[in-house]
């Protein structure tokens, strides 16, 4: 598509990243829409990347249309960067696109003793608590703490109960979605795993009121304010779709989607050594609770997907037939040889 | 107890905001846990307040086991300072104890056109996923953001399913507690509402792994992280209870518990008046988005607070008979008229 080379590597390598971590719904499978978005001229390629305002500790970025993908390691460069002389670093991000797994950019913060924090929002497809339909994005949410002898804490979620992907994999195994999760275009509770394809909605974290859905909705409802008020990128149910079958419910002009960084340098607060010391605690702590029988044990976050990584670094990684026969057709548009 | 007296109306009015936005959990009701806190040694009247270490945009703050009403609207001041050069201030805190409605020092930073975050970590009641025992405190996240013509949103929320209170409530009602919020000391789900008292625990925002508990797990593990190992307080399971009926699982030192503050000026990052008018239109959007039928309207994060808050400073407060009591029987103690 003509992307300069180090950002194409770039964009390839946040690819991977999620393909070794075993989060293969935000891996190669995310190549068509990328190149959709290119084709429809909804993507500007090597756009004008520019700081559009900043502080010792802040900065606003405009990405001029780029690959999320391509502007979005920059603007995390620059939060590490600002953290290093005044202790934080705070990137807003606006006129981007899909950024690939959260967890990269927080993850990018560990290697400087710091603690990372990436969000995004996104396509609207979750319904706030007693609303009809879809107007906030899965607005994942990472944190990656640095630990001493073991390995990071990395928590990277979408803060809806599911996401679109796992969706998708109980619609293909003819199964039904879990209880609460989604409702129909009417708002009833649903099990069609398949219901946002028929004008319904993925339901808050935490579902009915009873049970915390009103926090869930908070919580996704944080994500939009930092990641698309703040730096003034296209909010809530006025983002403009990149999947085919979300309305497009705005008549906004497009500002992309909006990101939100963060990097905080652990000896701004304590020493590093310390506080690394008592990570290491933290993490045996959880790790050798008493568990429910028929468990193993509590999961620390980022645990398993450090172990995918791991793994299949030596092993490789599997490619389905979907996401390879549409590897195939790009790469024959492009003349490329696979 | 010997405060200074700006100290003491600076509790008191922490506590009379919570009365008057409807949150009596965190109001009156609490006077008789923190007169045993200090009747049994472990708050300081009148502490060593002091700032261990600092950069322009960070400062860790040692309680020195003070009054968490006392020393939290410290912090947020130091952080909302912080953040008028750098940009934003984040502030994390030891050696204190429970510091009332987090929405309070959230809201500090209104009247600055700053965003306010405030967070904390508690006695441990939350039970991780898969795990028997609670270990991680109900960690509640408050988030103000300004904005224009509308008043501001303000998300002030226990990370847990539900609050201790809320079940307390459900007990006295005879009432069930909503399926999947509680577990019983052997962590089978239970419709108990009085399980904490009996070793149970409340489980995670989301519930089941399939209904996303996973991820309200590391939700309040990061609310733990930040505001507890960040500053060198206990963490999680090392908490130090204040509550009767929750065992102290801990040999290690009484660091208190802790708390995280932030605050971003609006205008680190776009000007405030454009991010204030896109507010206003955050704001509406979801107010005036389709409901499902049977409800009003969407309810946007510290609405209906707000509402409380207006009318109770017209009318009064309600205070409860056991409250009332509680109230005369210290007022005896301090040869207090009430």
């Amino acid at each position: 598509m003509g992307l300069h080379e180090d950002d194409a590597l770039q964009a390839a390598d946040i690819l991977m990243r999620a393909e070794l971590r075993n989060i293969s719904t935000h891996g190669l499978m995310r190549l068509p829409e990328y190149v959709t978005l290119w084709k429809t001229k909804r993507i500007t390629v090597n756009p004008n990347f520019r700081i559009v305002h900043q502080t010792p500790s802040t900065a606003l970025i405009d990405g001029g249309k780029g690959f999320g993908l391509v502007t979005a390691p920059k603007a995390m460069k620059i939060a590490i960067e600002k953290a290093k002389t005044a202790g934080t670093g705070w990137v807003a991000v606006r006129n981007s696109y899909h950024f690939g797994i959260a967890g990269y950019y927080a993850m990018m913060a560990l290697e400087e003793d710091m603690i990372g924090i990436a969000t995004t929002n996104a396509n609207p497809l979750v319904a706030p608590t007693f609303a009809k339909e879809g107007m906030l994005g899965t607005n994942p949410i990472a944190v990656a703490v640095p630990a001493g002898k073991e390995p990071p804490f990395v928590a990277d979620f979408a803060t809806s109960p599911v996401s679109r992907g796992k969706l998708d994999v109980y619609a293909m195994k003819g199964e039904k979605a879990p209880g609460g999760v989604v409702q129909d275009s009417e708002g009833n509770v649903t099990r069609d795993p398949a219901v946002l394809q028929k004008g319904g909605a993925l339901r808050t974290l935490g579902g009915n009121v009873e049970t915390g859905g009103h926090k869930g909705f908070c919580l996704t409802a944080i994500v939009d304010i930092l990641s698309a008020v703040l730096p003034g990128a296209n909010f809530g149910p006025t983002v403009v779709p990149t999947l085919g079958y979300v309305k497009n419910k705005t008549a906004n002009q497009d500002k992309g989607i909006g990101h939100f960084f963060g990097a905080m340098r652990i000896d701004a607060f304590q020493t590093a050594g310390e506080f690394k010391n008592e990570m290491d605690n933290w993490i045996k702590t959880f790790k050798n609770a008493p568990v429910i029988d028929g468990f193993d044990n509590v999961i620390i976050p980022g645990e398993p997907e450090r172990r995918y990584e791991k793994s299949n670094r030596i092993n490789g990684i599997e490619i389905n037939e979907k996401t390879l026969t549409s590897m195939r057709k790009i790469a024959r548009e492009f003349h490329l040889e696979i």
